[in-house]
């Protein structure tokens, strides 16, 4: 049960660790960061090093129960920045409830589970126990990012010489395989959908999503890093979250109204998570798009510019989370949404 | 003087003539368009052959004063279209205006003009020609597309076997240039600066910009390609236009406001027309943005998809005309953005 | 039964129609063009419309029965160039055997059929027509170039709508299994193996390969183009042919047993038509390779720029025919290799 | 004056220490690394985050006086690979000298010398020291491998902020700017040309160039490392090195005379160093290339994947260090070549 306050804040490159500077300088602590969850300005595909070094400067630096996700792409106007929940124990008087956050991590997935029963398996059970960590109903979720792994061509040469199939001989089709697993994982553990559904969604039988789950795969990786935003009456802080879908990339009705529900209670939009992808129909309201047709830039860049163009523009500046490939996450040509955001400070005499 | 209706209809790709078969099932002849300002789905930059696929199959089929304009690049939600401006001499009471437009080419360029005052001064002329045959005045103008060449490889070898130098080395940069002569064309032409300071402007010393030039190259032309839009007192049909400038790629109010004036007149928008770039400062309100230092995609492709995925949400479809480098086509690392709305037809009472 | 002379020349763009004229400048009727065989300069993947540009030029210029392949992607030092066969109907004396051609093409396939069984049927039944037509053993053939259609994302809709499944749901693998379709119909024209071994291959359980198909797909047709290459007694021209495999990218010694052979006869090298791939099991002599992990280039635009930096350098000059995916043509990671070349005209005396 | 041995080994990624703990197996010492000389599989280009991850893991692990210089691009065949110069202090019976090598950096440039006199200078001045500490005349040196930074958005802004203006808005041409400086450091130092003639060639208005600088360009450092390597007498070990240009990327003669060189000692072919560019006329013997007209890829891929597929092919595998962007390194168009080699172990008789 941790009360968390969020840092997002800009980075000079992937490799940036002034962040953390600008955190331990305001009274953190290394140790009290609960989860990175970052975008860096690699292509977001299976060769982004800007991932892989995000991580290798981060992670020696937090403690073993924190978790990083870096999400690689920040084109158009996406700015490149991390978002920091740390553990908040200050006393915020007159808030009768608040933001609480979890972070774990799978067990190492071997390379031929990866996109299949297993990695949806191995992230319901992670997904169960951060749930039971915070004590809070699957109502109460707003948000649970997952990294994952993907295939590199060693993995699946490696899957081969055991006489297994990999479950994509692509390596970039690997990461879609690899964000639905762990996207059917987390909507099987907060109950959108039983295994059964699951599992035939993952074999691609069955429309079935979760409008909270924000995975993203990534070669830095062979296990899943989980994190888990929820709201609790157990904890007082000012920060709040909202969570919908997109039903496609011009679904600017839908976060209209996320941000209506947050302006009416006076809320200031503290950061926007959101998937994209293209549609998969290979049309968008009837027009045809050619993000899938384009054979020199892949289609999760295209969306993620696209969606980071319009919520950027809706949040006012660049350091929005977005990110590309949207499988189960949201309805086909869409994608899953949260907003967190934070109430003003009470007045003395509202606060009893 | 030439009263318009607009055309604009989806392509299936960069060669389809659907379009001229769905005008000419509609009852308008090929020799009665004015332009076809296309976009079509090539990456927009130096080796965009869609754009040359385009042009060779539609110029054969125009009329001779009839001009293309097919500005590459459908990035993220951005969908290939075809706006065809079609003399529209039908009688449509009720209506003290409408738009006009017309079109002109200037000389064909020397290789070593590109980018320079020669094509300032050559579009600055066929701009006045096209103003003085619609008889409109400056301030009556609200869009002014230019298409322009560029320096292929062969053309630098051509300019240096002459002993010139050509006005940069690199292709791609090369584009930046000619639209940067064309824009300071129009805004000379439309008395939005004077010649000294448009030549000041083009060799970086002065922060000239027009508000209704829409300028992109191409290595299919070695003339340019210009196309004007007015409106005039001296036709009469449904179509208006208002034209402003987005300050930077995330200037959602600039756009709002033009909507809101559009609703107010209970018009419906037909088609917007947006340059859009990656601001050359670095920085997008204070945050980095990464589309300059990018060196897997160009800055022109990242801007036109942030700004497509904006705009055409706003629009409500993705056959939105969004082109990539507004060098002083708006302030920097904003753009020009000028829409066709059509009025409702007036009732027969408020006909006179 | 058609006697062939081949024109290799550079185009200036892919819209050049220069080659024509210098072909009917020296002598040749357009309508004497068996096929002409390009490099284009596109990115030879889904969305390359210097393919389409080149097609639409070219084809309203041939005969019926004359065909184009186009393919695109000239990575490195390769150069845009096309391959004219033409027939030649002069006398060549002195000479007991010569270089044959026939061109020909499958029907219009359906889209749901790309990729699969009736592909590879369609492309045999050609193949054996044109063999019959030329009067020709198999093992007198040297090479088969096929240009074979591919998946788009409409395609794909197209085929989703009959309730049938598409061979790949990814447009650029498409490309990839319409490739192979056609590899394995060569070679079972050809027969280099029977038709239940080419399914089981085409389903990929068998590693069988042709070393005289070169098999390139593209989105600007819906049939096959085919054009085969041979050597017959039945004609007399300077014009010979020797093909072989490289067995991967690197593979040096087997272009230079051919080339030796060629200079044992005191031939003169005419052009090189190869195939190239990355090796799909990640590394190439043990040596892992980064091609199938590059998300920004797809490995058929590697593959091409390396071993058309071997073959050019080997040539002299890049006007080369590198075309990349060589599924079913040549060992994986190899590639067919067909070297066309002129033996000097032979002495008086050497004449009878 | 360090005799040195040469490791070059495979990674798996760029973060892979694998090397270090091979080398340290074979009982060499970290302390003992004289110079890391990598290919990373980046871009190779401004956001080359592979060389960024590779030298955050590989210089805690160096001694302070060793220096890193990771070439981002495995383009084709090339495969990521470390070369590490160590210092060799085993007795080498029977050979008369040997290869010594030396590193060190420059001061850290301001961002508005990059490109300029004052990185020239600073890159002379280093080369200067290197050489006096190995006691060698500038005819022993065969390689000289610079690292050098270049500009970003950020260092742009803050030029400009200061009133200066960069040596090149483009952050990818900065690359070559900082190449060309670094390389004519190099001619000056090895006496290859004089300072004012370096600086003219700087200007672009000199020809100059250095057959062995290896000189490229990354985010990753603020100052240039410089790593230099000898023959001398005063060592003994059996590492020889032979150097020369390829004129352009098809000069297969060169190559195969310096390879002949090295048959004809009965030596082993160790590393290849090579530097690789586009032809700046746009043109290789006489043939149009598309390098520089790809919007898609920079030239400097192309120029990669295409020498290195000659090279690879020639050395036998693919781990060959090809940089691109060869300003002044090599004639235009072509490149700097430098071979180590190792001769074999004399036998006892031959050794006195």
């Amino acid at each position: 049960m941790t009360s968390i306050a969020l840092f997002t804040v800009a980075t000079a490159d992937p490799g940036d660790l002034e962040p953390l500077r600008t955190l331990t300088g305001s009274g953190c602590a290394p140790d009290d960061i609960v989860a990175v969850i970052g975008k860096t300005e690699g292509n977001g595909c299976v060769n982004d090093f800007s991932r892989g070094l995000a991580a290798a400067v981060w992670e020696p630096r937090l403690a073993a129960d924190a978790v990083t996700v870096f999400s690689g792409g920040t084109e158009g106007v996406l700015s490149p920045h991390v978002n920091i929940f740390v553990r908040d124990d200050r006393d915020h008087p007159g808030f009768d409830r608040g933001l609480v956050a979890a972070a774990g991590r799978t067990r190492v997935l071997e390379p031929h589970e990866i996109g299949r029963d297993a990695q949806l398996d191995a992230v319901t059970e992670t997904v169960g126990t951060l749930r039971a960590a915070l004590g809070v109903r699957p109502g109460d979720i707003h948000l649970v990012v997952v990294k994952c792994p993907l295939l590199t061509s060693e993995k699946i040469a490696e899957i081969r010489l055991r006489g297994e199939v990999p479950v994509s001989a692509d390596t970039y089709e690997s990461m879609a395989r690899s964000r639905a697993a762990s996207a059917l994982g987390v909507a099987t553990a907060l109950s959108e959908c039983d295994r059964p559904r699951a599992l035939r969604a993952l074999a691609g039988a069955e429309p079935v999503h979760s409008a909270r789950a924000s995975t993203s795969a990534g070669a830095e990786l062979a296990d899943c890093h989980i994190m888990m935003v929820a709201e609790s009456a157990a904890v007082s802080n000012p920060l709040r979250a909202v969570h919908g879908s997109m039903a496609d990339a011009l679904d600017l009705d839908s976060v209209t109204a996320l941000l209506d529900r947050i302006r009416a209670q006076g809320g200031t939009v503290r950061q926007i998570f959101a998937k994209a992808e293209a549609d998969p129909s290979g049309v968008v309201r009837g027009l045809r798009h050619t993000m899938s047709t384009d054979s020199d830039i892949n289609s999760t860049r295209h969306a993620r510019a696209a969606v980071g163009g319009l919520l950027s523009a809706l949040k006012g500046d660049g350091a929005v989370y977005v990110s590309g490939g949207a499988e189960h996450q949201g309805p086909p040509g869409g994608g899953s949404i949260a907003i967190i955001y934070e109430l003003p400070c009470p007045e003395k005499d509202e606060m009893l």
